[in-house]
């Protein structure tokens, strides 16, 4: 079970691969692409709908993680990060990979055991469960995030008790058992 | 020279095509794409973007014009319009045709001499402009608009009066002097 995720973004699109092995995951691929700056709007879109073609070809992923976007932000980033998402969203489709929209709180709540973490504790998180040398740049450990909370879907959707209480940080040791990882 | 005007949108992108001639636009061909509901979004999306590369590719416009957004909207609704004008304009942009944004009330000044038009105002005008025997539903009228706005952008670019007051409502006479048409 192999798992894109993506960080759909105007500057930089994060992506990230991960593969289900038993209770674990481990790390296939991660990036960022990144339009050129000089470009107009379209063509930045236009860059990033080819090269996330190019990333299903070639990495052959079973389904592919984008996180929901809620509309809690000002009109104009709303518009601005939703054209980005449009023209991921159309790559994708026209792909034919199946896509797995996941709410942010729980891609957090997947990797760091709560659903209130900050970016850089998601980063950490994703680097220490993937055995990574080095910590992800912030748009692909996003990406490699939601990869994870779907590969890790069964466990999670066998969690019992309620989300996290926002800002509560259970012990490393039980954030471990919920999310049903070995930190390796 | 052959202008293509669109009008992205989830539920519907209107299209609309004109040719300039002498200091007159004639229509060309005008319709509304609209993807199946029961899709889901990135389905949608990929069907627009598809569809708006088979329109350039059969249309082959010299030009396309797209309306200008102004993030004055709800973040939801930017949302959700960014990503269907994500698609559209990644289509574009890969199928190497310009792309002029015109701000909305530049399409509306164009084609009714006001920039503070009503929906019904602009599909009567439009339909007079090019002599269509019957209104062209909305989202194709304001298509046709953009792509007379552009198609009509010598004249207006030689304009000297500031835009019209919010409101005003020039005479027909004045207002086809204006735009530099005349209606047939």
């Amino acid at each position: 079970m192999r798992i894109l995720g993506i960080d759909p973004g105007s500057v930089a699109t994060g992506y990230g691969v991960v593969e289900r092995r038993g209770a674990g995951a481990v790390h296939v691929a991660h990036g960022t692409l990144r339009p050129a700056r000089s470009d107009g709007l379209p063509a930045r879109l236009a860059f990033l709908h080819e090269e996330v073609g190019h990333l299903v070809a070639r990495l052959r992923p079973d389904a592919v993680a984008v996180e929901q976007i809620f509309a809690g932000r000002s009109p104009l980033s709303a518009l601005v990060l939703g054209q980005a998402r449009g023209a991921v969203l159309a790559a994708l489709a026209a792909a034919g990979v199946p896509i797995r929209e996941v709410p942010p709180q729980h891609v957090k709540l997947a990797v760091t055991g709560t659903g209130a973490a900050e970016k850089s504790q998601v980063q950490a998180m994703v680097r220490r469960l993937l055995s990574l040398a080095t910590t992800p740049p912030r748009d692909a450990a996003d990406a490699l995030a939601a990869a994870l909370c779907v590969a890790n879907e069964g466990p999670l959707a066998r969690l019992q008790g309620p989300l996290d209480r926002v800002g509560a940080r259970p012990s490393r040791r039980a954030r471990n058992q919920r999310i049903g990882w070995r930190v390796r």
